[in-house]
């Protein structure tokens, strides 16, 4: 892509103007049944496991049907549906001003409500209610996580406050700001990003230029990905068309970190289609790596084995390649970080093993 | 301060230049002893826990003077005399060409050299021993730790790779990189720091202006502060002469962020000349704030009340403002954290609480 499209309107205009009306809405819809004397009540779908399916044709979680309404004539539902009217008013102020709070912060001024919250749980829950009923995320609503998101390296230029490149920021790039959705994408010169879990593998691939060499976008994922980075990457992917190639440890837990990107999680089913990135691949530390690396190695844990025979169960390791990869480690029984090809030399990963991924991936392609 | 001063040599060059020679001297010791026909040996200070004091003067923990004396002419030393050299040479590399590894890419690497370490532990013990032996710290001998530092927003222009300002970099601002001895302070246009524990009260403070209101840079420090966050602390501290002051959760935990910051810890005695900054001021939430302010409070847990015991015994703490706060506290068996100012509304914080602060603080000078 030369140049990012400009709409008429922003990204972060659109978001705000979608998630503000729906916001309305709920409320007129509660008034308008009192102007019709009927007693206001709300579907809330059902976020129950029994209700969280993984959707074969979207590859990834989804909630099912199931709902329930909470109704002002159900004496045991009154305070929740309050509760909830409560928070979305609070909501709605805060994306009108275009302000975030955390949902720490949400619950500590709910003190000030006529119907205050018992703890933060409570709060917390009717957050994730209003959010699945409005179909939005809770970043949209403006309750911000704690945790920001991913360092990002590489040729993107963005618009967050104020217009940056990702490869013009010093060392450690710019950070995905924990309420992506208001930054918009201004221009991209890279053809690729590629993810790694641990800022020393970034650190490595900043300093060995891969970049440069790759054409690519830099993101260091700090372990599990943080919900803005996994709406940045699904961003970037769908929005710029930039496969996303993700690199992680080489052990169980590595493995569903890249899964995690790439099909969502099934507590965020409800959120999964700005969460996921179906096309993301990951590309190691996979066991085949280990044994053609020769790389240095950790014997499997107990509960390394345990994860795995429960990840070949899960729906989202159905494939080939997942099924492949994850009987080979439990046969060699060896796990290998993905800073261990430094055994070559720092430069070995940048110099050998990614060239060599990328053409794989190529030819599969 | 108006400019930073514009010597002939940047930061980063002197940092280098020191540390280069640093490493270079340890080597040549070693062949001049040799080519004297004497038997090579090191001084290696002692970082056993009696041999770490507190400095009354300095303000924080130092090393005294004990050390041990590592030897080739003892069958027992050569081993680790001999991983020592193999670091520093790796170290000696990294530094000449401006490239820093991961104590964990080290390990990996040493795996090349016929002197290879038993597990991580025995290799990060040897970095160690360099850091403590030279004067340095890690950073400068280019092995750098995993994670990034905090997150600072503000107008200090700083030459990180690029120039860039810490205003404009997008609402997470900039992130301190790793390795911060390698960027120069080259403008700043504040007039003291403020530093939360939180990222979400950063964003808060970010949201409502307080750079702009209080003339300040705000630190997010994520919890813990990382070495990074603590050297570049300091270093803004002396270098630019701003006032640092500290806000954190009111409980021991994050007491001890806000000491740890400004005393250093004992484990790094060695390096505390260049992470501590004794005159940081701890400003809240302090157990006065929670009664003046009446603040939503959770009950201290039997872990805290053991924890605020510990710390009024603790020398860093010795100090009226600490005893007096640790009694009120365990007194009204309560915590508070730094969000539940907004139990007053979002905006209380900047609007009240943090003038007031200050205009303490400026009273108290």
């Amino acid at each position: 892509m030369a140049k990012a499209k400009k709409e008429e309107k922003s990204h972060k205009e659109l978001r705000k103007e979608y998630t503000y009306n729906k916001l309305k809405g709920l409320g007129q819809e509660i008034i308008e049944e009192i102007e019709k004397n009927k007693v206001p009540n709300l579907k809330v779908p059902s976020r129950g496991t029994g209700n969280i399916v993984y959707d074969d044709a979207k590859r990834y979680y989804v909630l099912g049907d199931r709902y329930g309404r909470r109704s002002l004539g159900n004496v045991k539902q009154i305070r929740k549906l309050g509760q909830m009217v409560y928070v979305a008013n609070f909501c709605k102020d805060l994306v009108a001003r275009e302000k975030t709070a955390t949902i720490r912060e949400m619950y500590y001024v709910s003190e000030g409500w006529g119907i205050s919250f018992k703890n933060q749980q409570e709060s917390n829950i009717v957050g994730e209610d209003l959010e699945v009923t409005l179909g939005t995320t809770r970043e949209d609503l403006g309750l911000m996580p704690e945790e920001d998101g991913a360092s990002v390296y590489g040729d993107l230029t963005l618009f967050d406050e104020v217009e940056v490149n990702a490869s013009k920021m010093g060392k450690s790039g710019y950070t995905i700001s924990p309420t992506i959705d208001q930054v918009d994408f201004l221009d991209c010169n890279v053809d690729k990003v590629l993810a790694v879990e641990t800022m020393g593998m970034f650190h490595r691939l900043v300093q060995e230029n891969a970049h440069k060499r790759f054409n690519c976008l830099i993101v260091g994922l700090k372990g599990q990905a943080a919900r803005a980075t996994r709406r940045f990457i699904k961003r970037v992917n769908t929005e710029l068309d930039l496969p996303v190639y993700i690199c992680n440890d080489g052990d169980p837990w590595g493995f569903h970190i890249a899964q995690v990107i790439i099909s969502g999680s099934a507590k965020l089913a409800h959120v999964n289609h700005d969460l996921a990135t179906p096309d993301a691949k990951f590309i190691g530390v996979t066991a085949s790596d280990i044994i053609n690396y020769d790389l240095p190695t950790d014997k499997l844990k107990d509960v390394d084995v345990l994860r795995l025979k429960e990840l070949s169960k899960d729906p989202r390791y159905k494939g080939d390649f997942w099924q492949t990869e994850i009987k080979k480690m439990l046969k060699i029984g060896k796990k290998a970080e993905q800073q261990s090809f430094s055994k070559y030399g720092l430069e070995y990963v940048v110099d050998t093993y990614f060239p060599a991924k990328f053409e794989e991936m190529e030819n599969q392609a």
